[in-house]
């Protein structure tokens, strides 16, 4: 059986062009720190930001390029830490009705009224790998992890898009039930 | 098919009756706040005990009765908070060469050299359960749940013994990772 490679999101946030502005200072841009798995995305070199929940704080860091809407992806973890209730599990960009949270920079903080959220477990893949693994765009599988805590993740969606690359993303929550410490592999089960 | 209640286990301490009164004081006892699903277990009104890592402190409640081994049980999520490296995932009682750390109470304080684990995921059943379901204890076994984030555990150790009922405990990671929140019920998968 073929596999691919399980990565795991640590919180973070993607922001708007205007929101650099705001957080980082006219003219601020976001900075390559290293590129990641999905062409064209990156962990920045700016600095991290603080969220300001009902409850708590937590500082996260900002992943290029900009976006055209502020979301901030944390784990159910990070939400109880903030005090943030009812934060939803979302795909990306599914934002409508999530909560929204204060976000400060080194320049200027905003206050979104929606982006929080809890991201689904998820395949990236092209549409080459997706033939090759007979699944279609937006399909649900399942996905067996063989680590030291080993587990098969339901309710996992496989998005398709020739501006992907074959990889499996979960949370730092997923990622310790499972022990996807390290380089893991993950393989759909039907 | 039938199946069981799942858990979650936050984050605990079980003593000695010698560690009880270094930290609570002289003649102090564990008090019942609240007893829990396995007979005789119990929650406990005393204090929460303060867990000192390398990188930072926990609280954490004590459950009761008192043990003979002093135990604490953390998810990844908190052994990473506390800055303690290889806490391995063990079975209640295991704890030759698990890590150690210092634990602060109102009255006192002691430096555990082990001790330190993170619970391996299992299930509690009476002889009788174990014959209604095929199992053995010590046996290993997988469980579904079909929660929001709907998953099947693998390596789930069943625990047999006419002391308990039945019942599955995970932990917080656990929970977070398959959306095990309120009223949750596991089937063994074969």
């Amino acid at each position: 059986m073929e596999n691919f490679i399980v990565e795991t999101s640590a919180r973070h946030i993607h922001l708007t062009t205007e929101a650099v502005e705001i957080l980082y200072g006219k003219g601020a841009e976001l900075i390559v720190k290293k590129m990641l798995s999905q062409p064209g995305q990156f962990a920045t070199a700016n600095e991290k930001l603080t969220l300001i929940g009902p409850r708590g704080t937590l500082q996260a860091s900002v992943l290029g390029p900009v976006r055209k809407a502020n979301q901030v992806e944390l784990s159910f973890t990070d939400a109880r830490a903030l005090g943030l209730k009812d934060v939803p599990v979302r795909e990306s960009g599914d934002l409508a009705g999530t909560p929204g949270i204060k976000i400060v920079g080194p320049a200027g903080e905003i206050e979104i009224d929606e982006g929080v959220i809890i991201a689904k477990r998820h395949i990236h893949m092209t549409p080459e790998d997706a033939e090759r693994f007979g699944v279609k765009d937006k399909q649900i599988v399942s996905v067996k992890l063989d680590t030291a805590r080993p587990l098969i993740f339901g309710d996992v969606v496989v998005r398709v898009s020739s501006n992907y690359a074959l990889a499996m993303h979960i949370d730092t929550d997923e990622a310790n039930a499972s022990c996807a410490f390290g380089e893991v592999f993950g393989t759909i089960v039907y």
